[in-house]
């Protein structure tokens, strides 16, 4: 093993996200993932616990986690589900939910999320909901999950109606970020997470996406800079949920190329040989800037550049680069309407003046857009 | 319309659920249904509303519940679900999931539950879980929702594995009991709805419990006993849950009769044919009295003043009284055991050492319980 890949257990990062009563670490670094039983017993001492994961990361990544457990002294229960979005639906809840409730587990044990975002996301519900809510821990194991999905207890599923309809706010109890179990995700996985590394850059951190476009090779790489760049967007993200739990204000521009996204997302009925999200992400991003350089808002070169980072890593940048047919207008339209994000009729979407100069503008006009996306789809 | 039938808006009895910014107020009285629209716009001005509620309800109060809400210039979304416990599943979550996604409403509108405590249960979490949170406003209209299910923030729905194993705490914005919509229950849902008015008595009020030996028949009436008893009983949870939202302790006495009950409607498979939920818990009830005698806490004349004080009322009092096959201890100790209210292996149970003196006793052994029912089934 290189020096640059060491266990870095001991030398683990840990971001606070500060939540008053709900405040929690999220611990980053190569092989933490050994750390779960010790970390487990000492926070939830005579607790059990259930392992949501699913058969794509089982296949890498239980033996370990089990283990740690076991070490302890945890016999896991463990609940696998189908990869993919379509675990993130009513079916994959009730299959979730009756799973856990098979374990018997009480309301004081604990789900652990092990698994990327649709785990997450799912477990996390499932957790909330169970016996009214049992606590949970996450073990995010793609980049897209430790650096956002993991962070900041947004949870829930789709539904035909659009992404993340269904859910709820639920904190986690802690986040374990093992930085090496990312070597086993395909290169498509590993990019589609950069695209939410390169979000918080574009948000409001111009130096950091000048960093990532000098340092992404050796985050790929599972340099250093790997941790780094983790350790930064959790920050970023965990800044941010502090500061606003619950997406009044701030919190909507972690939003960013996400409303797009979405709607390319649902178009593609969240299938994940067209579209992941990352790619949404990545895609959506750039529709911003594109949307905000032809409202006159940002210097064009801007979106040149982003372009240029996106593809350097090798991320979709327009909507053509997805698999199948283009969508209609009509129906990205109507998931932008559907989207969480739209306040009394006028869109609400996360725009931007430069690089790294995001801001929120609530009054968007629906038929400007509206023609920008015909553009766009032509 | 006799002198004891009068309209009670004006003076409409007011309980207030203390609970910190989610304080909410429970207004009690003839015809209150017809302020649900002036009271929703000043609560929640510019907000739209769906309601959820079920086929027989809306049959009978959906109109009186719109042209409130229309005379204040809201247009309501309805959705209505089938009747019956077996609403509160996954099938019945998923409908009114769609139903309300369907209308397109925001994170702040809000959904008005109107039912009895089914739809409560029902729409109390799907308004939790929507958007990862509506606001929501309960209108019972079950005796048993107005002095209980609508009170105090549980909601959720049934598994295979047991009752309201899948829910969430969401605590409503405003509860409006219309004591005349009561007029149209069926006797058997109105008395199911007593056992539940009877039980504060003997959770911790004997004189209440003295109280309706009395003076039940003006409950049934429709006299003004019936805004005295359910005042007196949304008092009595009220204080309960301002004391103990999460049921650490206090709130535990308000499941008297409720191990059993679940129980029994479990093995029943939630069929309202053969028992409903108040039903349960009169039964359950009994057995409380039953095994604290026989454990020899309690005098067995108490016992005796309960089942008969329920017989007068014409609920049932022991497991034969359901139609259809006695069930199996394996099957009842089984259900018991998955309740919620079971603690690392030992059970919990509310036992009683009086009239009106109930306690939480967290280390029933399991095999004196079985002996116990095995002799209440042969
Ligand atoms: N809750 C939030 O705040 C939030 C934020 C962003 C995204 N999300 C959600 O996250 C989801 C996307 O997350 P994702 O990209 O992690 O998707 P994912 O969970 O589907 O993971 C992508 C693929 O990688 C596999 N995988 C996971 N870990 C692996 C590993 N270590 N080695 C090999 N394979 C592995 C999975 O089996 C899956 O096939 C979306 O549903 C999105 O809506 C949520
Ligand atoms: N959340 C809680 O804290 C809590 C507490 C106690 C009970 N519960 C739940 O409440 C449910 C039982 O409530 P319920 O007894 O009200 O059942 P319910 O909602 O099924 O109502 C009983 C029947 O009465 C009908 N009905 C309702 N209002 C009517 C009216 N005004 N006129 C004519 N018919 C009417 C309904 O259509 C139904 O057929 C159970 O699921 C139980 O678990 C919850
Ligand atoms: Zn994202
Ligand atoms: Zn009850």
């Amino acid at each position: 093993m290189e020096a640059s890949k060491k266990d870095l257990t001991e030398t683990a990062r840990q971001v606070r996200v500060e939540l008053g009563d709900r405040s929690y670490d999220i611990v980053i670094g190569r092989s933490v993932l050994g750390s779960l039983g010790t970390r487990f017993t000492s926070l939830f001492p005579g607790s059990r616990a259930v392992i949501i994961t699913d058969c794509t990361v089982a296949g890498f990544h239980l033996e370990a986690a089990e283990a740690s457990l076991r070490a302890q002294g945890i016999i896991p229960s463990v609940v696998v589900m189908e990869p993919g979005e379509k675990t993130k639906s009513y079916k994959g809840l009730i299959e979730a939910c009756d799973g856990v409730l098979d374990t018997r587990l009480e309301r004081g044990d604990l789900v652990v999320a092990l698994g990327g975002g649709v785990i997450g996301d799912l477990a996390g519900f499932v957790a909330g909901i169970i016996r009214r809510g049992m606590r949970f821990i996450q073990v995010p194991t793609t980049l897209l999950a430790q650096v956002d999905s993991s962070v900041g207890g947004k949870t829930g599923i789709n539904s035909a109606h659009g992404k993340n309809l269904i859910g709820l706010f639920n904190q986690p109890h802690l986040v374990l970020a093992d930085t090496a179990v990312l070597d086993t995700l395909t290169p498509r996985d590993f990019r589609a997470g950069y695209a939410e590394v390169a979000k918080y850059g574009l948000i409001n951190q111009p130096d950091f996406f000048e960093w990532l476009e000098t340092n992404w090779q050796g985050i790929f790489d599972g340099g250093p800079e790997r941790e780094e760049a983790i350790a930064r967007s959790c920050q970023a993200k965990a800044d941010v949920v502090a500061a606003d739990e619950k997406e009044a204000n701030q919190r909507a521009l972690l939003n960013l190329g996400h409303t797009f996204g979405h709607a390319l997302e649902g178009m593609a009925e969240y299938d994940s040989e067209r579209i992941v999200h990352g790619e949404g992400v990545a895609i959506g991003m750039v529709l911003a800037h594109e949307f905000s350089a032809q409202l006159g808002l940002c210097d064009p070169a801007i979106t040149d550049r982003v372009v240029a980072h996106l593809q350097t890593v090798g991320l979709p940048t327009h909507i053509g680069a997805i698999p199948g047919q283009l969508p209609k207008v009509d129906l990205l339209m109507d998931y932008i309407a559907q989207d969480k994000k739209v306040s009394r009729g006028a869109l609400t979407f996360i725009l931007t003046r430069g690089l790294g100069q995001s801001f929120v503008e609530k009054d968007v006009d629906p038929s400007v857009l509206r023609a920008f996306l015909e553009e766009k789809l032509n």
